[in-house]
């Protein structure tokens, strides 16, 4: 963690960081024979294994846009940031090595100590690196009028072995990991929950008054498919070691929107099968199809591949099959019961 | 370069800069022995030499704390975002491998066809870029109420060559190359420049009406070291290929404040000699002890070293030199007519 600057207040607060970080690493969580020099110089430097690649992603989240400082707890803005980047890894099958973190903030996020912002948000993003042995080996720090995260995340992966989007083939099954809108789903209530809480006004305006939301423990386990997605590492590196798919990536986007991205690397386009998508409990088709955010895999794989029920305990569902383009045709497809009919990608445009 | 979203217009933004990244490792500027896989899937995928490490830098430059819409030419600011990892890179000693770019814009830059502003941001980036034989090979786009810029290096470096911050010892001589407080002084007269020019007005309401500004050519070598600093890579390069230096850093935030983390990743102090220092042409000697952006190399050898006067044609200066570090006393002292004064980091400070 480098920063611009160089008084008190901020080298305080990127010596907890460093200081935790490298405690993290000490206590033997992660290997330093990977990572070879972390926080505290110009650049970090990293090796990888003589038959390996380096994966790397970047992945951009801008507050208003990605997260609300009124809805989204500083723990889960911070586990979110994180997962957004290893749910990337995952996708190529990677080994996640070393993350790197940009952040811009509002003084009073930072400033405040009464509001413990910046501690709750690495609180939520040390969490998941310990559970994915991901070390954070840099960053930028910079004050900003709005919060904004970019996260860079490196991985290693055998040479010739990551799951790419460019391989799925006409006649090739298209497959999921876990189940589909559940973060949309969660997304809904949040929003009523945070608007409704006390001091929603103030988070609003972004005032002094601006305290972050807790959330009750009631509400835990309901809207934690949008809070605290779980990245598919362990499935994406089970799918690169036994080499079964022709194509991979992850849904961040939602299926309509991801499916059209990856039928446009392959050169091909695809049918859904909506009976047979693994629709979250608690949400709808509409949200299964272009909710985004539930960050599962969604990879394809020669008819001939013998794809089991469960990958590291997660579920994987058949949920339709690539198929020759159509010029002129959007790419997905959704069959139904009332026949089959094009589905356009929904999700967001940033610049339309 | 990845976005969120999937429709008509971000899509056709992405594949413009996809073409023309891809147009330029065509043309064989780039060698695709090291990017495998650039813009397109999840990751990238990078491969350097068996005795190689990996650098990886990031900075994140915010609009109205690193950048002005209405000072800094599209162009410039292409420019500056990337010297600024260029830059990281080159204080190690490190090749530049490949680029990676997260991007956040508002609206108003990227839809209003005759502004042009993200075509004049790409020709700035993309001139740098091929300077140094850098691939664009991955990064992220969204829609931002402010304009952001997180710039990811990657760089190659031989096993245990990099050039760190915390070899210095006792008895190292201390040296700068170029000129010091130059973009200091170009600042000073850029924003005099910029808000005397018609449409300032417009520029600073971010309104519809905004126009960015363009140089006049008169003033392009005067401002020259503010809007097109020049990263030292070949400097850098060739001073961990000669393993002269015991430790280096880029001069990012100022000497007064940089040289102040070297002493402390050294655990060392240093003197500084006023009389000794390169100052700018058009800079007075504040500029070039606190300035900042000047993104020359400042790097200690041991007393045998003999160092050139010139490395790839930039001068070379001894200005000081590394001594025992003083308990309770600031690490840097500058040493003038006046005898020896402490020298306090006066970088700007974001959290305080």
């Amino acid at each position: 963690m480098r920063s611009h600057g160089g008084q008190r207040g901020e080298l305080a607060l990127l010596d907890r960081i460093r200081a935790r970080a490298a405690q993290r690493t000490a206590e033997g969580k992660f290997s330093a024979r990977e990572l070879r020099l972390g926080i505290g110089d110009d650049c970090a430097l990293l090796r990888v294994g003589p038959g390996e690649e380096l994966a790397l992603t970047t992945d951009l989240a801008i507050e208003g846009r990605h997260f609300r400082l009124g809805w989204h707890t500083p723990e889960s803005i911070g586990h979110r940031t994180l997962a957004r980047g290893l749910s990337d890894l995952a996708a190529m099958g990677a080994r996640p090595v070393a993350a790197f973190l940009s952040l811009g903030l509002p003084k009073h996020l930072v400033q405040n100590r009464k509001v413990n912002w910046i501690e709750r948000f690495f609180e939520g993003f040390f969490a998941l690196a310990s559970a994915h042995q991901t070390p954070l080996a840099g960053g930028d720090l910079a004050e900003s009028p709005i919060a904004v995260a970019d996260i860079v995340l490196t991985g290693a992966v055998r040479r010739g072995a990551a799951l790419l989007r460019s391989g799925a083939r006409p006649g090739h099954r298209l497959y999921v990991t876990g189940a589909l809108g559940g973060s949309a789903a969660a997304l809904v209530w949040l929003a009523q929950w945070a608007d409704a809480r006390p001091g929603a006004r103030a988070a609003k305006q972004g005032s002094e008054q601006f305290q972050p939301p807790r959330l009750p423990v009631k509400f835990q386990s309901l809207l934690a498919p949008h809070l605290f997605p779980q990245p598919r590492i362990a499935q994406g590196q089970w799918l690169a070691r036994h080499a079964l798919a022709s194509a991979a990536m992850d849904l961040s986007d939602g299926l309509s929107t991801d499916l059209a991205h990856l039928c446009r690397e392959s050169h091909v386009a695809a049918e859904v099968d909506a009976a047979a998508l693994p629709v979250h409990s608690s949400a709808t088709l509409e949200q299964a199809l272009h909710g985004g955010e539930d960050y599962e895999l969604l990879f394809t794989a020669p008819p001939g591949a013998r794809l089991p029920r469960r990958i590291a305990g997660v579920p994987v569902t058949l949920i339709g099959r690539i198929v020759p383009p159509r010029r002129g045709r959007p790419a997905v497809a959704l069959c139904g019961a009332q026949g089959v009919r094009p589905l356009a990608p929904k999700g967001w445009e940033h610049f339309s």
